[in-house]
């Protein structure tokens, strides 16, 4: 699981005095980023040539609240690759803590320059697919 | 299920000239917020008791993307009300269209003064619980 | 003046119990872009031949705060009409009150197709510059 | 000037492919927040004792945009300091580059525990007072 830090803005808190609930979402993004960049994977490049990834589904389960300058951790996997479809899942704690905030995940589909769902290029699917776990490939959709 | 209109705002929308993923959250909360002001419910009459309503769980999907400038309608429904947790869920459309661009759902759980998931108060309860089609009260939780 | 409606969300609040100081920049967006709509301006024309109003200044001062599901007047004003920029003006009421909550001002420059500031095409200047009272209109820039 | 780094989120942009205006006040949060925490000021007393700092005036000017990814050097100087009145600073360039990006100022107020400005406790101005290069005390409000 990739690991990466984020502290709570003022901003992304609301009156009951903890963050925000569409915030993990951000976090979320945040946590996938940063494992993309490390990966050292050619996004850039994907998107030069037109394609996008964009997020079809998300879900955060919130099991205790983060609050205004809390440092987080959000912890970020890949969890299934499609040529079309990847799964990202995510647990955000504290720093120095193991106790779980918040959990979800989000499926990003990837989108050709003509602004439909299409298969990926290979090399950016094979850059994905070589991050997984033996067995967790999936080349359905 | 309850009907309420939004326009999307510039702020919304990402680079990819859509909107951004998390604020789908946002307009679940307007629907959410303005069906609980139909009703009458004694919400703030809740809070000034010291009792909350804060959000564990919440999920989307989003079908098609909303643009910026379009006007929305969410529909929101309440689907289970327990003593402690509630759940909505939610299904976007354009104005004047029947196709739908996201859909999702909320749980919220009930919380005390003392920060701890209660009961809530049985009037709210009932009042929620009147809204329900026969058979989803659901006193389980 | 023109005056536009909305309403404080949830999310909009921060732990102090009011409205996030830099909401208030998106309740002016609002005010503008309804008095522009109003306007019968053609922007989406302006846009679709590749131009764009971008912010090049934004302020605001904050007299009283706004809290969660207030309902605010924001009172828009365009004040200045030159060839490349124009600047709104803008008040915060709440509705039914007279008292301002806030106010504040938007600089916004006319960007050519090549990311440039470029004089905005002399239509969209003839309709902005109408809606002037006289004396107003500023050709200096 | 106190120095900090942030990135320019997904989310913080607009469909014009820049950081979405507001976002700027955002950043200068983060300055404010980590230079006040570099201070080692009893920030977290003041609040315990019922203290707040406010927004009460903001404002950014927008020399050239940020874009997705980019990271942000957040200027931040406090240049006023009253006994109710502070006033901060703000210069926002691209790591590594000297080009200004975006500039500002806020001027944040205290309010006591009865929702009124009040004079700030002693030692806490005298925190503040003492990072104000001779001669910016400014004792008149």
């Amino acid at each position: 699981m990739h690991l990466t830090r984020t502290r709570v803005r003022y901003g992304e808190t609301d009156q009951m005095g903890v963050v925000y609930h569409a915030n993990y979402l951000v976090y979320f993004e945040i946590g996938r980023t940063e494992l993309i960049r490390e990966l050292g994977l050619p996004y850039s490049a994907l998107e030069a040539r037109g394609w996008k990834l964009v997020i079809v589904e998300a879900s955060v389960r919130i099991r205790a609240p983060a609050r205004y300058d809390d440092e987080l951790v959000v912890g970020t996997k890949l969890t299934q690759v499609g040529r079309v479809r990847v799964r990202f899942e995510y647990r955000i704690t504290l720093a120095g803590g193991s106790r779980t905030l918040a959990e979800g995940h989000t499926v990003l589909a990837s989108i050709a320059a003509d602004g439909r769902p299409r298969r990926m290029p290979r090399e950016f699917h094979e850059a994905l697919n070589g991050t997984l776990e033996e067995g967790q490939a999936d080349e359905r959709d």
